[in-house]
């Protein structure tokens, strides 16, 4: 099995803030992320699918193809947005490194597994970056 | 004369909007950057003194000293802050990479040329990368 | 004046060969670069523009219109190519870093001087990097 | 159990072809990389090993012997070569990323294991990058 | 489970050195390295926690806990030191990548695990750069 | 004409240290730099000679050339060496990014222009990254 990866970048605003909590205990525990004007980042997205190479092509999954889902279901949506304000899955969940990871994850896996040229392949992790200082991994519910 | 540069990095969030066109002219110019909800960056800065390396100390300034004019005059006021609506200089300025460069030079330059420690050196260059793909240069008015 | 500058990548093929030498000499000179069967780099090209920002844009020059020019004039003549034997400019001139700093800087200064939306903009500079430990820079015959 | 891991670098040309295929399906399949007079790439290549750090020496493997190794078993076959042409292993099968993680793993494997100084450490991940966007790992048939 | 990583750099100096040999010894086993006035690197050390995001803030572990918990326990201690000379734990163990990685994960285990933030996560994993071209990770006894 | 750049690294300890003063104003000055076990750092030189390049060869200089100059005059007398201890120029000169510039410099414009394959080329720059975060420039005495 060959873990084959392809990196993708977008840039994007966020906040974290819980509205159940007052500005005061926001501010505590998301200190300078607590900003409601936003900040934002260069996200750099890292796309691991794992598989056989196929005999005739060598490929594990043809990554024009692999480029276009991740355009399609993830840099479309995300992309120049605001991740709270404008991603569905942000309207209640706080857009962490962490929970960033899983959302694409749920997006990609969607959007990969119904690809005839997968073939046996199957998505394998996604790392996601906020800085190069920090970043995320994800590897799907059962791992 | 030795060039000495120290970088430092914000994450901050922006959109190009100009407030005279209407929106279809504003998307047509900008783009995807003229989503109103804002996107946003990690800027890297690299800020460039030139002088002579003091006799004593090999310092053309003090890289200490230029760190907290750094932090004091521009990362307080740009990082985790949406541009456009936090910052004076683009309240009515667009915050292009461009004009990023001339207003931290102008931030940089009145905050270090009152400092003793800055003896006979002098900024040089301001250096802004909005991605690692895109980034501009200013060295001052008479340059 | 600002200097803005734009990134962008391409793969391609080359040698080094003087056709005037006998294989022993290229070998001698040129060492492994004078593999016949050719050899490969990922370039990284940086592009820069200098001139004032517009005071409505912001922009030196519109990002997307340098974009497409580099595209159109660079890497759709360069990029998956063998330099050597499909580009012109190096059918008898050696693709060395220095050689192709200059070339592509003529190829863009042509393509950027007509373009309206450069208005007083010039092309001010070309580096080329041939591997992450060599690069190479232009900024026109009369620098 | 430490993973060790020492990066190494190569620029080689290759194509993707299909000999059983017609030129316009090894296009479609393979779009610009289908072009016989070849392109290239500045891969990079991660050699992880995982062992015990020696008692005496602190070694999972003395680095200087493993930088030979993958000198004399990788570099000195793939650097400025032509992988198609000059590169027995693919001869027949296409230098994907997929297929070249997999034959750096075998020419490693059989090189390590061999290695008085390999003690009770193994050849665990071979990674290698075709830019700084698209990488393959393979960590052996037993994976 | 998300991993979550955080990265740090810190400066330092060593050598390689073991007292039971001759002089001529160190050489041959450690070559340049066993220079006795030392020798130095900018270290990049990333520390990999894995747990549940918590359903209130997203968080892992919060990364300015990670963040004081890394500088307290290795930074204030490794950084503009001389390992072999300052640092307890390479009294007498040779400051390799190996070891490095393995003393870093004690001293952060230790600190990390009596975190009330932590909750449910653990440490999963360090990795050291000692250059760009080598890295050493470690994931535990039990792994 | 063509500036044409080599990199390269090296390793080295060093401290600032100003024998005239206390020990307190040592620390005053210079923080933790003045911790007199030394610390270091891994170091990335950018060497960049100016010329036109040669009508038969493409070079400005070869590449191999300055490799070996680069390696003879600075890598083999600063790698995996103590700067303030080892180099003679730093005996008395404090070894800040700045003097390693200017040192540096003088050792490669004295060996490269000896150089009978540097015709008409002259070395134009030297930059030295202490860091990636701090990084000194030097062009010579009468720049």
């Amino acid at each position: 099995m060959v873990l084959l990866t392809r990196r993708a970048t977008f840039s994007a605003s966020h906040y974290y803030w819980n509205e159940s909590w007052s500005a005061a205990e926001n501010e505590r525990i998301f200190g300078k992320c607590a900003n409601k004007y936003g900040h934002g980042h260069n996200y750099t997205l890292e796309v691991t699918v794992a598989g056989e190479p196929d005999a005739v092509t060598g490929f594990v999954v043809d990554l024009k193809t692999l480029k276009d889902v991740i355009e399609r279901d993830v840099l479309d949506v995300y992309d120049h947005r605001h991740l709270n304000l404008e991603v569905p899955e942000f309207a209640k969940t706080i857009p962490t490194t962490e929970n960033i990871a899983i959302a694409i994850w749920r997006r990609l896996n969607a959007g990969l597994n119904v690809l005839p040229s997968m073939r046996s392949a199957k998505l394998a992790r996604v790392r996601i970056y906020e800085t190069t200082e920090i970043f995320a991994e994800y590897r799907g519910e059962s791992a």
